[in-house]
């Protein structure tokens, strides 16, 4: 299947972070932290009724300027799996290597103001690509009961994790118990 | 900003849909319908450990032929709205004439066999090309408690909604009480 789309941002992400190695890699992790979407002009009428939405999902372009269309690791170590060195499939984890590096991140709506929505929930730097804004939407993506999760149902979950504190975390000594 | 990226097909969909009119428009109105996703072979490798997830997010690409990076109507009526004739701006809205045409949908991983994940939760017709797979992960999925969604909480969502039925119902005169 060689055929390849073309795809356009249609915003950029404003935020505080420039680093991602110090960026928290979900923003369920960092539910707080406010930021930006500045939509391109052009785009601007696409947000009639979003603030009528308290969530939406941003999905990003977490692609490097040297991203090559579908080449990646396709088994890699997850920034959340580091301590455990846990090998996984990139369809079975959230990262942003990827044959197209799409981040998905459910954001809170806090206000819209022309072609600049504010919310909170940052996991993403500064100037990152907006390819897609859709409205969360409880009964279409919220399902029934407990929800098997994989791997990530055995690690940790920190606060703000970030890819640097998790590598910081797995190369410290354990601790030793005082006697 | 007028630079433009490339992604690739990673697969497609394939089931028993080939008109779009007569396919359901949500995967949650349409749960239990199977399908699957055929992952071109130099992909599949990347589905390791999704098999521990029950749920996971396709993200389609729902273009046309014709389909031209960057255009759609700004603001439309939602196949859901058509009875309300409402208009909404695409970004509050999950149909797929968007910018770019990507399409969203949480579905229910019921097998994975090689390179063919099986499916449940219909939304798209055969051959839709898939451009991602990611695990549905509660913790970073899930908001915490009620959720307002806009116009969404103003319509009926029946199960199994069409295009097509839903143009019809909109289009059937409104029954006399009677005497």
């Amino acid at each position: 299947m060689s055929r390849s789309l073309e795809v356009v941002p249609i915003g950029v992400v404003r935020c505080a972070r420039t680093d991602r190695a110090d960026t928290p890699v979900q923003s369920a992790l960092n539910p707080d932290e406010a930021a930006e979407v500045h939509l391109c002009p052009e785009f601007a009428d696409g947000v009639c009724g979003l603030a009528g939405f308290d969530r939406m999902w941003l999905i990003t372009w977490l692609g490097d300027d040297d991203h090559e269309a579908g080449v990646a690791d396709l088994v890699q170590t997850p920034f959340l799996a580091t301590t455990e060195r846990r090998q996984v499939g990139v369809f079975a984890m959230r990262g942003p290597r990827r044959p197209n590096p799409f981040g998905l991140s459910l954001v809170r709506i806090d206000a819209i103001d022309g072609e600049v929505i504010h919310f909170s929930g940052v996991d993403v730097i500064d100037g990152t690509f907006v390819l897609d804004l859709k409205p969360y939407v409880t009964r279409f993506d919220r399902p029934n009961g407990d929800v098997r999760c994989g791997w990530f149902d055995e690690v940790a979950m920190p606060p703000a994790a970030t890819p640097s504190s998790l590598r910081t975390k797995a190369s410290s000594p354990i601790p030793s118990v005082p006697d």
